[in-house]
């Protein structure tokens, strides 16, 4: 089924009649529009897109199954270039993705749309664009492989001295030379006791024999995220740092092993989570196992302690246990995975026994 | 006045006795976190910053004037943990962020306070944020200054045969390299024919002799951000691109003269508007002459056929007018400057006088 015809497949479930797209990974996903700035109109009979002027040229080549219209510059908001092109007319109930439209936005549909009864749905789209196809999860595995390479780079490039915002810089300029788009998100360089901060930006901290290196990075190819995320140490650390690394990535392999599609986002979180709390760093895996990854670098479905649905077939998400202990170290090991009914297909080929630089 | 307290000033405006603001940049705005998740409840008497546990050593250093609270993994939002400390209690009327809030946030709010009356505005913070403080101006020059460096070096740099991809990736290389946090947007770099359209994406295309080049990048510095636009020509080109050329530096040389804080964004834009349409462009001038520039890289003010606002005091905004032959090739020049009320004072030094590489 192509994806305009499951997106009117989800309209007839709900009982409506149109639905609003507004999200640019959304409107990425039903119709193939790249740009930042479109409205997916779907009704039972036809499909509209609407840009803006600077658009034209990109939305007449990319846009399939759609009809594209340009909004004039008088007209101030995609609602009006509806409203003029009719576009809606006549529609009784429009579905729209609540987590993803701002309230003013809402607002200007009503104000133009008044007879229509607007409804708001969370995750909208997300059980649909969760289980990829094989040509995106090759997209994903191609993101993946060009991380791996920067990764193999960075550990003949690292050394005591360079700084993490050095490190940072660089983990982008080979990204971005060896054909990313863009990176996913900014790098995450956490070196020596900062590692333990799971969330640590770059600082000027520059790295020191005997440090813990956690790197977590990932870039845009073709559309597609990638996210890694390895630890190193750069000259022997504390004996603690490789039998924590030991913890973790026995957790990751568990969960590796017994992950498959059917099972909840807590039953996966568990698999990584007992394996931590029996090592005795139950304590120290403060934040959930994983999210999926697609055309946006954090997608549904979440691993977590309160994830309760289903994970469907051929979703791609993140395995990355961690344990951090405050003050001392931190360590992370994070793959990008594919659920299938039967297991995991592992995305990610980077090579993950414990590195001393 | 401290931005606190001009807070507090603006909800009694309004006859409100709470605000609550979750936009990255209002909260950083507001109480200096520096983050990407924070929620900011100001009261009368009291001021909460709610955060999840990622967040608690970063909050406990930058946030000032409001107590840090940590949500607990249990709570899944933050309207949880305002519920659960108090910090809203007895709340009558709460103002929010509009186009900066998702509806399915209002509803979790709506949930939870029922009580209360939610009231959104677009726009809430824009006239506050948009009046920059000396030090904010100084921050965006530097970030200015920085860009410019790099377009002093891309000047040397680049020679036919390199890919606009290619060219692009360096950029941002360049940017980081030099200290930057980011890059604002994504660089465009558009050569030949490709200039004359104006999002284009950076492709495989190699610039060649006698293309024209237009180059558009910025990057966030300290938290504030650049943004600038250069044309030049890669080897003698077409005639009439430094005809166009001249026209379109005329056109923003009688708009910095003649701009100043209390005129409309429309009365700017006509000054660049009605100069390109005297010299006989001015169907080619398609999109408005600028933006405000700040904690984000599109802010309010807009300079604009349909800005009606009185530009502020200090407002600190891009003045980037451009004329586009489709076909052929386009130019457009872009400088950040500051409005005060007796004119313009330029925050890029950057040079722009016709430039063939």
């Amino acid at each position: 089924m192509d994806r305009i015809a499951s997106l009117r497949a989800l309209l007839r479930s709900l009982s409506a009649d149109a639905l609003y797209l507004t999200h640019p990974a959304q409107v990425r996903w039903a119709c193939g529009f790249t740009g930042s700035h479109g409205v997916l109109i779907l009704r039972e009979e036809t499909a509209h897109f609407v840009t803006d002027g600077r658009y034209r040229t990109q939305a007449a080549e990319e846009v399939a199954g759609a009809a594209v219209c340009v909004m004039k510059p008088s007209q101030r908001a995609a609602a009006e270039c509806a409203a003029a092109t009719g576009c809606l007319a006549g529609a009784r109930k429009a579905v729209y993705a609540s987590d993803r439209l701002v309230v003013s936005s809402l607002e200007t549909l009503q104000k133009h749309f008044p007879d229509v009864e607007w409804v708001g749905k969370p995750n909208l789209l997300a059980p649909l664009m969760a289980c990829k196809s094989p040509a995106e999860q090759e997209r994903i595995r191609a993101a993946q492989a060009l991380t791996s390479e920067v990764f193999d780079f960075l550990k003949e490039w690292i050394r005591p001295g360079r700084t993490e915002k050095e490190i940072a810089a660089r983990i982008t300029g080979e990204h971005l030379r060896r054909g990313a788009e863009r990176m996913a998100f900014d790098p995450v360089v956490a070196s020596g006791p900062r590692s333990a901060l799971p969330h640590a930006q770059p600082s000027d901290r520059a790295v020191r024999s005997g440090d813990v290196l956690l790197l977590d990075f990932g870039c845009f190819l073709d559309g597609y995220a990638s996210d890694m995320t390895r630890t190193v140490a750069v000259g022997a650390p504390d004996p603690l740092v490789p039998e924590a690394y030991d913890l973790v990535l026995a957790a990751q392999t568990h969960a590796l092993r017994h992950a498959r599609a059917g099972m909840t986002g807590r039953e996966v979180d568990a698999l990584a989570r007992d394996a931590i709390r029996e090592g005795g760093y139950g304590e120290a895996f403060a934040h959930s196992l994983g999210h999926g990854v697609g055309l946006e670098i954090h997608e549904w479905p979440r691993l977590s302690r309160h994830a309760d649905e289903i994970l469907p077939e051929e979703c791609v998400v993140t395995i990355e246990p961690g344990v951090y202990l405050p003050g001392r170290f931190g360590v992370r090991i994070e793959d990008v995975v594919c659920l299938g009914k039967d297991g995991v297909r592992n995305l990610t080929d980077a090579p993950k026994g414990w590195t001393v630089l």
